[in-house]
């Protein structure tokens, strides 16, 4: 079938850039998993201007990956704080695979060492597949797409 | 430390976004991952415009994820054919992570379903986490993110 740009797309992985396919929603994002969450702290680590921030939140609360909290330091006005919903902490696969691939290829004396630890034992963490069986599969060549209903 | 977007990002994932944080970037991928290689087919797949699409494989190719390779089909003038470089096939984990959010949030009686399979014993294949001890990680909130050498 040809899938027009315009056209809704039947293909997930298409539908999944809809949502998540600019560069902002990255960068916002992985600020809030690494725990960044009120929005004066996005703001400032970021970078990105107060009201394109505020757009770009509501973009992300919108499509169901944050919820805005309110919370209240005392003597002060009642702010707005994000943390992740479930459908956007399922995001963090993708983040993880793509920082890998960035310290692989794009990481030179600039840039932080940034690891991935699991909580339980301390050591790093990397994505790898596996197939149903359970073989652990490191060659991107031994794996290959197959669509099962097609359109 | 405030990473200004228009700065030159020193977080990896960011230099990463700066290459493929586009969408169609993963759009051509996906097909060339998928076995469709010539220009020709590219075009009619992804309906991109032909000038437009020339334009995005060349930046693809300038950024080394694609090798532009000559064919012939006999009788007929030489065209352009793509395959991906180490650099461009290590982005399948990000794109398999992407279709599996996807598949889980934003299918529909539409969507067909893709699978991708183990070639050596054919079962379904899924990103998973593991860490440098040998567990298996499939709970996100397991896994926590540490910067070794700050900026």
């Amino acid at each position: 079938m040809t899938q027009h740009e315009s056209d809704q797309p039947t293909c997930t992985m298409h539908r999944a850039l809809n949502v998540v396919g600019e560069k902002w929603t990255f960068v916002v994002l992985r600020d809030v998993f690494n725990g960044i969450v009120r929005f004066d702290d996005l703001q400032e680590h970021t970078g990105i201007a107060r009201p394109v921030l505020a757009k770009r939140l509501a973009t992300l609360v919108e499509e169901g990956l944050l919820e805005q909290v309110p919370y209240r330091v005392e003597g002060q006005r009642t702010r707005s704080q994000y943390q992740l919903t479930p459908k956007g902490r399922d995001l963090y696969p993708v983040l993880i695979t793509l920082r890998q691939w960035g310290d692989r290829y794009l990481s030179d004396a600039s840039t932080p060492t940034k690891i991935n630890r699991h909580k339980g034992c301390g050591s790093p963490v990397h994505a790898v597949f596996q197939c149903e069986s359970g073989h652990i599969i490191d060659q991107m060549e031994e794996i290959e797409a197959m669509t099962i209903v097609g359109v």
